[in-house]
């Protein structure tokens, strides 16, 4: 896969085969035909038509909805339809800062299309001026994308966590990195993507952090969701980047980011408009 | 002007409000409906109705499209209709790095809303690990942001003209900034916008690149684009930035992703994501 076929991959939502899912009219997310006809089963809770789904108007605060949308959750599980079960909260808003409208179990949030938000952390080192990126192969137990490449540090970003406490926590987990090491985790920009996955409709913006390491610093998985970590010449992430399906599709356009920004995918590159635009869909 | 307002200024696109400009049924362009009425007159290159306007079927190569709609650009210029005429040719494509179809004055580009892409520097020096940037107040002669500040160097792309030569050449008239130096230039990604400015509709891709600079080089201008340079810490442009309209609308926009990439700009800001997001419009 080139890098523009990476973010064409990322870019694959027809919204005509939607229904917007609103929590008192504001639009939260995108729900499939197939997946509003269940829910349609759960009248008292979703109010469905041909092109929208609704949150009934009798649930008016975010710890109501909460309740109600968890016990259909519950049901859907039951039967299957909510593979991935984490017990990880996610909070439905209006935008990131918004204050929740409702809060889901993340796995269901691909269900809903709504917004889901991640950081990523790429781990870099400067061994005589030239870059090394470790690279972290998912564990095969992983829920979305087992044994595929990734950042050093991935993760959701729950509800209820400062996106820095988050960045902490996850660095520690994932990588051994001790909170010190992990603060000094630069913020540069984000990555967001509209793409219809089989686990459902991925609407997500994440936040790209670079954290330089010392040379002789070495990654450690603490909570078993890494299977291994590498340490790369940046050209040999590139050659498997673009050359491979090895990475797992969104932490692909966070390493493009990183090649965009470090300037290794330069202006000369035949694609790079539609590159950098396609990193922000 | 906060930086979440400078990019929502740069996102005023309503696209009812447009013609399509067509050639060979390819879009590239939208006109105004008052600019669609003034073409309509030359039916002989513009064929009109409500809804497009397309170049005239009989013009089949890139030379005779120029040849033709150069004549009717001079037309409208004597009527006053192409304010700020530069003799410079800006090719009109279906992407960046596509074949131009035609080639237009770049006074016109956007009087025809085709997509106009330019090369901007963002110039700095670190003092003691502090970030110092050149700004640049723009010429009072320029004819669009006279006054206005302004990125260390930037430039227009014109057709014929490969990027990094142009960012060497502008480099060399706009700040007297040695070829070799120019050359260490990094290229770091792009910003665009859509945004209906009172000179027409303005569609942009800008190429942006950081230059680190020797703490003891200053700019000199060469060509009298410049009024003045200035050296100020990174706070200090900031502060301009959020709290004055003094920036330059679209040199504005490639501040915030300076500021983003580096984090001054972080993922603690209240409006991040929407900001991220309106460099990408």
């Amino acid at each position: 896969m080139s890098c523009l076929d990476r973010v064409i991959a990322c870019a694959g939502f027809e919204p005509s085969q939607f229904r917007a899912f609103r929590i008192s009219g504001v639009l939260v997310g995108h729900v499939t035909a197939d997946f509003s006809k269940r829910l349609r089963r759960h009248d008292s809770v979703f109010v469905v038509d041909d092109n929208h789904v609704d949150l009934h108007s009798s649930f008016t605060d975010a710890e109501a909805r909460t309740v109600a949308v968890a016990k259909v959750l519950q049901a859907l599980r039951a039967d299957g339809l909510v593979p991935g079960w984490r017990d990880e909260p996610y909070p439905v808003a209006e935008a990131f800062n918004a204050p929740a409208l409702l809060t889901i179990e993340r796995a269901a949030v691909p269900l809903f299309g709504v917004r889901g938000y991640g950081v990523h952390i790429n781990g870099y080192v400067r061994r005589a001026g030239e870059y090394h990126m470790w690279i972290a192969r998912r564990s095969l137990k992983k829920p979305t994308g087992p044994g595929k490449l990734d950042q050093m540090v991935a993760g959701g970003q729950p509800a209820g966590l400062a996106l820095r406490d988050n960045l902490i926590k996850e660095c520690g987990e994932e990588a051994g990195i001790p909170p010190a090491l992990a603060a000094q985790a630069k913020s540069v920009g984000t990555v967001s993507y509209v793409v219809d996955r089989p686990d459902g409709l991925r609407r997500d913006v994440l936040f790209n952090f670079d954290l330089e390491l010392p040379e002789d610093f070495e990654p450690k998985n603490v909570d078993g969701e890494v299977e291994e970590f590498y340490l790369w010449p940046i050209a040999e992430v590139m050659t498997l980047l673009c050359n491979s399906d090895d990475f797992k599709f969104n932490s692909g356009l966070v390493l493009i980011d990183f090649l965009v920004r470090h300037g290794y995918i330069d202006s000369e590159h035949p694609d790079y408009v539609e590159i950098v635009a396609g990193l922000h869909a």
